[in-house]
């Protein structure tokens, strides 16, 4: 099944739909809830094979936080949003490392393509411990986790794998997990910088995009990594197919029903589109137009969230 | 008609399929040139008060050069596309003010949001001559042309009516015409910022995204407008639109062919989807994940363009 | 008498000094205000005519803010020191118009050179409420005053004096009163992006460089202008002058005290040493390697300063 | 000997004038050539443990490229300089390694602040090769030689050190040579952004500015490292000490010679005035106001310079 997205959850429902299944899938346990008027937390854990196999998904967690209208959030609600990141991740934390264990903040990307920015931006905003637990302790609380920060940058303009990267300085400096923030692409221009997805099972750059990389997990770099990513791209593709449910829908319902719209319903319009629009070269990946502005709110969300996250 | 961009050359070819008409639409003369492999130009003349009616635009020159894989573009096709611009800008110009005459450069848009970029960045690349003009002239050539430019912003970020700006400044400096660079909402994907169109007509700033300000013409200012605009952004509905329709011909090809296929076919989809999606807050206007570098590769090709067009 | 610094208070220190004035100035009228281990407030109030001609400046109201350590300042200094700014500017505002007039603040300086960008970044912060009073009234309270903002760029980029760009916007708009921002020369070092200046008296940009432009003020304009000047650069030939006074009484205390550093030290080196950079073209304008920060802190404690004076 | 430059000529000046040299140094070689009006080029070997301990500066090549008036150059003196960096660095590479051998250039320093933007500002130009000769070979030429490149920022900002970063991904990815690009303090303010030192000996980043890191070189890294450094900031000392050089000699010619100047014109004022400045904190270091443009020109020009030595 091509999901086309990196969202645990929109893949559990997509599967769902696609097998008719009205409770929970096999191997899957879903939990939700909503902070305030805003902000909705999906929990998608993947408890075995059965569940791997279903959503295409590694067994751990998957929590989803969606942001409503984040593009024109004040403070107070970037504020919120933060707090829920720091919570999940907290939690995720405390049961892979200890209090006090180093941890190293990666943020993937391109700082000169705006929709791909994210990661080196958060980077920028990241509180940055470690060099002064070694040079200068005395001006830290002794408690203090050392956390260190990098932009390893993108292939395109390193000409270096990711991986090879961050292999050679995980082997130097020994963190004890890796927190990896990454752009994602959607299948719903609507969650677009306005969901963070935190996953503990590690990430592959550049999937959502169909330009894969190496995979960052604890089998290829031996310790534990955390993925935040925030989906910022979309297909036309699956701007179209939406579309089309919609409109046939619509049409259905205007009595123009037929046995042909009827069959059209029932499939999964996506890859047909595709297929039309890659000939004419008309697949572009897009984002919305205030992409600027839904970086910078989400990065603010996910830096202080993991500012708090890291320290106590 | 709701044709949906501002390009003449889009509108008069929604006409004449509208209106079944196979040679030149009456009122307008249309001319066309190819540069290379890469460059194409589309000269469309609006005549008298039938061509403003068929295509909505005041009797004047709208010249559309459009540029293949700018995106990727080197220096050479850069400079290719650019020498296309003063051309045609030059014939413009020599229609309208003497060889020594002020001119004042406007870049409309804001600089901070990606795809609206467009006028600040030319701006910035602009060669102003007034200044050196006015107070060490013995450093240039007797008959350099008096060149300003001014990045007046947006509405939103400076809560003042374009036109309230320049009216101001024109009735101080007194120029004797403006080139003003917009960025525009085009009807079609594979046009974004590949596209330039240049008239002598003047521009209604905003007007492909909905949010129409005040018109920027030589009835409203009293000296002579030449814009110069790019497309930069796409509504939703569009990319479904079209490929709604490529969709369809792909099924009638493969047999699927029906009455009601046949029926939808002749219609115009892009309203039937925009009322569609807009009560969904789905019709988001979007932009491909490569702006920056396209924004950047034509913001070099109208600077120079324009520099050449306004030196000897 | 050169000053080589746009600050009141400095050009007060200067003339008492070189006066052997010990108490006030006739003319001037002083007083000093601290808040907090980091902020000196220091109103110097140039009373009549006798006062201009001590000082070279305009009759009216001049406060400086001195905020130590602005460089690595958090969160809460900056907080405190906007605060102090709000309630001198709300003070002057309350002398000049009314609660409802409408104000245009303006920035002056180049964005793109990084001493000379306070100007254009603070106005990216400021609330602008002119353009929802006249296209959405409802949703704001009825009791919010208009308030617009433009950045008019500098001669060098528009070839334009900004004067001219302004009486045009003005006579367009016809705001009750100018608040203007811009970077000035320092005579110190120690004040670069650490000080505010807020006077009543209007503003001559560029004044502090030697590239003196027309004043912008009542005279010229017809309103009110309020002028926010923030050091951000220094002569070379200023650091040299200071280093050698501090350098002289060092060299006395040493012991090595003679008839000539006696007397030198009683000259202003400044004046000398220009004469001998100049020729070498050694006098260049610096600023601290720390510039970027510097200039982000000072833009958020000026733009908060007047969005909270200028709303309720 | 503080030497306060990393400029090995600088040194050798001091050295000489310090010992009263006439000719050359013992230990050293010099070579001087012109190019054109604005380009002079020394050639500095250091032969032996002499010439070691005579500057301070390992046995090997320090290549000098002055460049004048860069600040206001155009594209014509920014492409010749980019041609001396070339011929100089292709010398080097041929002495090093072969002609295919792989290569990892390396930009130092932190983009968000402007003096030291050099190092990734540099590699965003570089032309990357590395990735496609692994993955799509067949759109190059077959003797294209594999080029990567990585900014791994500043310990400030990662808190990790550049040679644990450094370390591990040359262990990684295996390049036979490394080029770094860092931004240096320099003596002379006249310098700053207007030479390049190139150096087969590697580097020790931030030694200028008194803020010392492990060094970067055979040693550390085990293969050869090239260095490219560019003054871009001054001390406020230095200023003030050249200035005083300066300023004395006027006095002496002027006839106010005495036996105080006689002696005080024989020593370094460097030392005496830093030590008045620094208990003031008044040492700051400064960069020129220009030092946007400076920063700009200077990378194109040795962002080309590797270029085109880089590949054939």
């Amino acid at each position: 099944m091509n999901f086309r997205t990196d969202l645990a959850l929109e893949r559990r429902d997509l599967y769902k739909k696609a097998n008719d299944i009205a409770n929970e899938v096999d191997g899957l346990e879903t939990q939700e809830e909503k902070i305030g008027e805003d902000i909705q937390i999906t929990r998608v854990k993947v408890l075995n094979e059965n569940g791997e196999q279903a959503i295409g998904k590694k067994k751990g967690n998957y929590i989803t936080i969606d942001v409503k209208n984040l593009k024109i959030a004040g403070e107070e609600e970037i504020q919120r949003a933060s707090e829920a990141v720091t919570k999940e991740l907290k939690t995720l934390l405390a049961q892979l490392i200890g209090e006090k264990d180093d941890i190293l903040v990666v943020g993937l990307g391109n700082l000169y393509v705006t929709p791909d920015a994210l990661g080196p931006k958060v980077i920028q905003d990241i509180d940055i411990t470690r060099h002064i637990i070694n040079y200068m302790p005395e001006v830290l609380d002794q408690d203090t986790r050392p956390v260190s920060a990098v932009s390893p940058g993108v292939l395109g303009t390193t000409g270096i794998e990711t991986l090879e990267i961050l292999k050679g300085i995980v082997d130097n400096i020994h963190p004890k997990l890796l927190i990896v923030i990454d752009a994602l692409a959607s299948r719903s221009i609507e969650r677009i910088s306005s969901t963070v997805q935190i996953a503990d099972t590690g990430i592959v750059p550049g999937a959502g995009v169909g330009n894969q990389r190496k995979e960052l997990t604890i089998d290829t770099l031996g310790v534990p990594v955390i993925a935040i990513g925030v989906p910022t791209v979309v297909e036309a593709a699956t701007i179209a197919a939406d579309s089309l449910d919609l409109f046939i829908q619509k049409l259905q319902q205007d009595a123009h029903s037929n046995d042909f719209l009827n069959q059209l319903q029932e499939e999964d319009k996506y890859q047909m589109i595709k297929e039309v629009l890659v000939p004419e070269e008309y697949n572009f990946i897009v984002t919305p137009k205030e992409i600027d502005d839904l970086i910078e709110n989400m990065s603010s969300v996910v830096a202080r969230g993991i500012n708090y996250a890291t320290q106590k």
